[in-house]
C-alpha cells in the first residue's frame, strides 16, 4: 500500500474499516464544531471528512442522496414544503428539487464551514445550495425543529453517525420535535447506520418512532466508502405506507433510485428480523 | 490503527480497500496454486485468504454462501444433482445440502490444501464436506466439467476473482461446457463480481451467457468484507425465470435469504443498466 491512504475511523476500534488512497489533501481544518477534511482519492473522487468519518465522496454520493430523498419524496403525493437537517454537502437538497411540487427547502446545518467547504470543494453536489427554493439555516437542527410545529410535508435527517455534533439527533426528544413539526400526513426519513454493525440503535430507533408514528420501517441503500457497504433508513409516517409509491413519474436523470428498487430497498436479510420487527 | 491488520489486495493497486484488524495468523502457507492465509480477525470471526485476496469470513459467510445457492435452488422444482466448482471452504455444499431434493453432491475444489485448510480452520463453513451426499474432486474444474454431459441440475461456480487459478472460469470455452453439462432444465450460478467496480467484467459475462441460454439474469447479496461490500452473481437457466420461486418451503434456521430477498435481490440500481440490461 504504497502513497497516502486515509482509513474511515468509525469502526477503527471494533477492526474494521474501509481505507482510500488519496492523491491530494484539499483541506484540513478545525471548524467551530468538527475537524474538517477533504481528499482527492483515486477511486472515489473526492471525498468529505467530518471527525475522521466519511461523509460523502463523488463517485457513490448518487447512492445515499437518491434514496434519502426520493423514497419518502415518492411516496408524498405533494411535497411542497421539506425541512433537511444536517446534510451541509447539499446532495440531499439538490435531489429534493428534483421534484416539481416544492415549493419551499429549510436546511438546518449547524456548522457554516462546512457548507462553505463544500461549495468550494464538492460542486457537483452542493450545487443548488443558492436555488431560490432554498433557505439555508445555520442553527442546531434540534433546536430548530422544535419551534416549527405542523410545517413540514418531509423532514429529512441527513446525520452525521450518533457521535459529536448529532448524537443528539438519535434521542428521543428530538425524535418527539420532528413528529410535531410534520403535518398531519407528514413523512420523517433518517439516516440510521448499518444492519451490520449497529442492530442495537436501528431497534431502539425504530421502536422509539414505533411510540410517535402509525407507520415505522427500515430501508436500505448500497454505498460503498461507508461502513459494511450499506446504510439503512428509518422511515417514519403518519398517513403513507412506505411502498405505495405515490402515481406520479419519478424524477430523470437518476443513477440509483427505481420504483422496483424502492421496494427492493424495505425487504430485508432474515437476521434483521431480531432488530427491525 | 494499532496492531495487526490485514488487507484486502484484490482492489488496492485501485486505490481502495476494506481492512480488519487480525489477532492471529493462523496459518500461512504456499500450496501449489496460491497462496493460502487463515486470520482470527476481530470483527469478523476467521477469515480466509488466498493470494491476498478475502474468501470468506466467518461472521458474514452467510449473506454469500446461501444466495448463491438458494436462488437457483428454490427456483429448480428438484434439484437433484448439484454441482460446485471451486468453493473449497465447503460453505456453498452446506447450504446445498440444506435442500432435501438433494441426491448427490460434486464438489470440485482444484486445491486440495484449500478444503484442508478449511476443514482445520473453518468447521462451522466446511461442516458438511464429509457428507455421504457429498463426492469432493480434486480437480480443475474447466476440465472435470467437459467431461460430464446433461448431467446436472444445479451448477454452481464458487469461484475466486478472474485472476490467478480462477481465470478460465470467466471465459466462454468455459461457460459452453457448463451449459452443456446442465441437463434440459438447468440453471447455472456463478460469482460475478460488483456492480460497482467491475461493469465492463459484468456486462461480457452476461452477453456470453445469453448466447448459450433463453434466461439470464444478474442479481446480488451483500457481503461487508467484499470489495463494496456487495457481490452479485449470474443467473443462467435453460427452462425457469429467476423470480418463479417454486412452491416449496424454504430451508430452515437461514440468516440471510427469504424468498422477499430473493425478489429484491434481482432489482439492481439505475446506473447498472449500461451493462446489465
Amino acid at each position: 500500500m504504497t502513497g497516502h491512504w486515509v482509513t474511515d475511523q468509525f469502526e477503527i476500534e471494533k477492526g474494521r474499516a474501509i481505507t482510500l488512497k488519496t492523491a491530494k489533501t484539499l483541506l484540513s481544518k478545525k471548524t467551530k464544531f468538527q475537524q474538517l477534511d477533504m481528499y482527492e482519492t483515486t477511486a472515489f473522487g473526492r471525498l468529505f471528512v467530518l471527525d475522521g468519518v466519511f461523509m460523502t465522496a463523488e463517485k457513490d454520493e448518487h447512492c445515499y442522496h437518491e434514496m434519502i430523498v426520493h423514497v419518502p419524496m415518492m411516496v408524498h403525493p405533494h411535497p411542497k414544503k421539506v425541512l433537511v437537517i444536517g446534510g451541509g454537502d447539499g446532495g440531499t437538497v439538490r435531489e429534493v428539487l428534483k421534484h416539481e411540487a416544492v415549493e419551499e427547502v429549510h436546511l438546518c446545518e449547524i456548522d457554516r464551514e462546512v457548507i462553505e467547504a463544500c461549495k468550494e470543494f464538492l460542486p457537483s453536489i452542493s450545487c443548488k445550495l443558492d436555488d431560490p427554493k432554498v433557505t439555508i439555516l445555520f442553527e442546531d437542527g434540534a433546536a430548530f425543529v422544535k419551534k416549527n410545529k405542523n410545517t413540514y410535508d418531509i423532514i429529512i435527517v441527513d446525520s452525521s453517525d450518533p457521535i459529536g455534533p448529532a448524537k443528539i439527533l438519535f434521542e428521543k426528544p428530538f425524535y418527539q420535535d420532528v413528529h410535531d413539526a410534520l403535518k398531519d400526513d407528514g413523512i420523517a426519513v433518517a439516516q440510521c447506520e448499518s444492519f451490520f454493525f449497529h442492530g442495537d440503535l436501528i431497534k431502539d430507533v425504530l421502536a422509539t418512532n414505533k411510540s410517535l408514528y402509525p407507520i415505522v420501517e427500515y430501508y436500505y441503500t448500497l454505498v460503498p466508502t461507508y461502513p459494511s457497504g450499506m446504510i439503512g433508513f428509518s422511515f417514519c409516517s403518519k398517513k403513507y405506507k412506505p411502498k405505495d409509491i405515490f402515481n406520479k413519474p419519478a424524477p430523470k436523470d437518476l443513477k440509483y433510485y427505481t420504483p422496483e428498487v424502492h421496494h427492493a430497498s424495505f425487504c430485508l436479510p432474515m437476521f434483521t428480523r431480531e432488530f427491525v420487527l
